[in-house]
């Protein structure tokens, strides 16, 4: 439909936590990219909320200032222009219902649908919450947009849950996992579901493995403090890859409406098959960084950063292997690694498809590299497809090669634009779309399969292993698919 | 093994019809591009024969005359040099056995293997076996090469290769169909055999139907007589076609050797279902070009080429549905063309994936595109798949659209010189290997069918239909697949 200014409805979007990283870095770029394309009703307006005291002039100054530092394309000045003045200012006590008075003064429940979005600590959502009530800025069509880490585990989780759904349905509920923003992502139910020659072949009898690598080049960037108290399985794992492995995993939804995907997802993650103390040795693998070499300089180790515990035993590797306990998977691995100063960024899902039952070419390859779909969600989003084909040439025995046969969105789509992560959340959330978001069952199931890990973790009580930054990780990841006969794609 | 002239064994390369148009053009330019890759043996030489009496000198001089005009890059002075030594002259009258006495002069039949080329018309292929027989020039390694067309029915054939198997057995005759030399041809069979993503699919589940289509730009090219004996369906439809139906049909072999493919190829041909006056209408469609335009310029109607009969009724086009009656194909309809004065010169496979069982984007397509697999024969060597992806945006239902991914042979293997399919086919038959050469018993398949639908187009007795120059032939052709719900690949 690309709903245009003219039918979609106007929103009073509130920005909990508008002074914040979050905030200038993704949500008010992404906000002015939705304006320049049209995207926004003509009375939403943009109504930032922190404690300081700033003028409406000052807010206008520093929304503009974000904009220039983090809007990659030169500004547009009359987007500019029309974008500066949907912004309001409101400084509030987040905790203090009485400060919530003056939203009254702009927030239009009845002329608008009031989304808002918590870019603030999790332990405030409860008590911005409560004040939205206690204000009575809360109708049937107020909704809210979480932003992660919501909880550490599967208690505090509920915690949170439990607080914010004391003001707010489920369908009220917005909460991001910005991985499901991202376009592949968004192509994988296209590819999966609009091709058959994926469609039909889905599955353990054709599948052999799956593989789902999120790397980071970066180290910890600062927030050691913060990271610490996470490590990579919460804050990687438990919910962009299971995200992403729940897409790839699914069955095939009843429609695409949000509850229909929702409902499929759900049952993947209540099919992961539990790693625990019996069998947490041969399905994980924690790793920490080491100093190392990245990008031809020298970078320190984990425990070297700034502000660093030195005895700290947090994470900031992962390796899985994940076992889908359903009909369609029986039998088919899907190995999971994340992980802190890897050699590049890059994040991708490798589809190895099973050898064909018989190899005509065992004269000359005792082996025959399998087929295998590549999805690149980053860098460069696309797909490849490898395949073998004949080297050219009159030799007698033919020789093989695997060649790539490459979709690159950038090179396919080169009058679009790639629309931020972000930009697709917001517009959704503006909307009142849920497909691109985590429903609380999903984060809950998820939550109670990664704590099992973390405990069995605890439980063994050992250190992680040690990697030097600019590495794939432990050796102990190699071994980990090695021992099945696989190996991680390169 | 790519067996360079160390370990080849040295051959005597008899090329009778050296002056003529397919010698010049193709069969001395490609020995020559064999020996400039050293894949002729050091001792291999090269015996023109004709009738005329030239001096080795004369000889030498037509040979570098041809290779200055048709090898299409500059001549190596050093391999010129080398290959020109190589060459010799008999002239003698092809059906006087007497004349062959000369061949004991050059021939040695202890040191070398004779490979006899016969680039002559088909009704002295006996006469040259019997006069080499009587001169005692064939021994159990003695091999002859065939050109087409063997035959122009079913009878004529058998007596062709009746009389060449007087003298040689099955295993010494090396029957050309220059289409099995394309390096995409032979790549069918590792893209088939070596890709389980294709392996597994290769049957009437996944496959909706199938095209061949082999489009040339070019009219009669003044062979009008000639061709005007033949027509379309025996010069095209009967070898390059049904070989390239074959391969793409057939069971996988037992193994790569020559007499397992061919033995699986002619289980397709065996199964091909009749086409006689009872079915002939449905399943084909005769065409004959009329005037029109082509490349931006006039061009005469095929009865107005020079040496044109007026009342001519040969078809210059044929389309035909193809059913093949067995396990693997039941349902899957083979949809082949081909034809003159067609608006570019194009030869692919197009290989049409069923649906996904269940369309989830009803609400914005009411029918999905299929996946497709090209396979591009010429002009430009390649393998595509078509599949559907999301169209990058930010639109509330996802909007689709057909992205192809694609691996173009020129490109993918840079350094790599695509041998000309003559430069295989002499190599093969240099070295003994028959599985790029077609079976008598292929070849009588396949006139057995031709000839069902010779037979019911003489009886219906109907003049083929007019297309203009230019055009894709009838409009019957597209009525053909229309009726079936399907359509020609464009």
């Amino acid at each position: 439909m690309g709903k245009k200014n003219s039918d979609a409805k106007a929103c009073d979007f509130v920005l909990f936590g508008t002074k914040g990283d979050l905030a200038r870095r993704k949500l008010l770029p992404s906000l002015y990219q939705l304006d320049k394309a049209n995207l926004l009703a003509e009375d939403t307006r943009i109504i930032g909320v922190a404690k300081d005291d700033f003028s409406q002039e000052e807010y206008h100054q520093r929304v503009t200032e974000a904009l220039e530092k983090f809007v990659k394309e030169d500004l547009c000045p009359e987007t500019l222009s029309r974008f500066v003045k949907r912004c309001f200012y409101i400084g509030a006590e987040f905790t203090n219902a009485e400060s919530y008075e003056k939203f009254h003064d702009i927030i239009d429940l009845k002329k608008r649908v009031m989304v808002n979005y918590f870019a603030t600590p999790p332990f405030l959502f409860g008590d911005i919450c409560r004040c939205l009530n206690e204000q009575q800025l809360i109708n049937s069509e107020t909704r809210v947009v979480l932003e992660k880490p919501i909880g550490n585990d599967l208690e505090s989780s509920k915690v949170i849950n439990d607080q914010v759904s004391t003001y707010f349905n489920e369908s009220q509920i917005y909460r991001i996992d910005h991985y499901l923003g991202k376009e592949t992502v968004q192509n994988l139910i296209a590819l999966r579901f609009a091709n058959s020659l994926f469609a039909s072949k889905w599955d353990n009898r054709t599948i052999d493995h799956v593989q789902i690598t999120v790397a980071e080049a970066v180290g910890i960037e600062g927030r050691w403090g913060y990271f610490d108290k996470a490590g990579q399985m919460r804050d990687m794992i438990q919910n962009h890859l299971l995200q992403i492995l729940s897409l790839v995993a699914m069955d095939p939804p009843v429609d695409l409406d949000a509850d229909s995907i929702r409902d499929e997802k759900v049952k993947v993650l209540k099919s992961l098959r539990r790693i625990n103390q019996d069998n947490v040795y041969e399905n994980t693998v924690r790793g920490q960084y080491s100093s190392g070499f990245l990008e031809g300089r020298a970078v320190p180790g984990y425990l070297e950063e700034e502000d660093a515990n030195v005895d700290s035993n947090t994470e900031t590797f992962v390796a899985l292997r994940v076992d889908i306990d359903n009909w369609r998977w029986a039998g088919v691995p899907f190995y999971l690694r994340s992980g802190k100063r890897m050699p590049l960024k890059s994040s991708e899902i490798v589809v190895y498809f099973k050898n064909p039952p018989h190899n005509l070419y065992r004269d000359s390859y005792r082996n025959l590299p399998p087929n295998k779909l590549t999805i690149r969600l980053q860098p460069h989003e696309g797909v490849e497809i490898q395949m073998m084909n004949k080297v050219p040439g009159l030799e007698q025995k033919q020789r093989l090669q695997t060649t790539k046969l490459d979709l690159s969105f950038s090179d396919t789509f080169k009058n679009d634009r790639i629309a931020d992560a972000y930009e697709r959340l917001l517009h959704e959330a503006m909307k009142g779309n849920q497909a691109l978001f985590v429903r609380r069952d999903e984060v809950e199931q998820a939550w109670q399969w990664v704590d099992g890990i973390m405990e069995a973790w605890d439980h063994a009580g050992e250190k992680p292993k040690a990697y030097p930054a600019g590495s794939w990780g432990p050796v102990a990841s190699v071994a980990l698919i090695s021992k099945d006969g696989r190996s991680w794609d390169e």
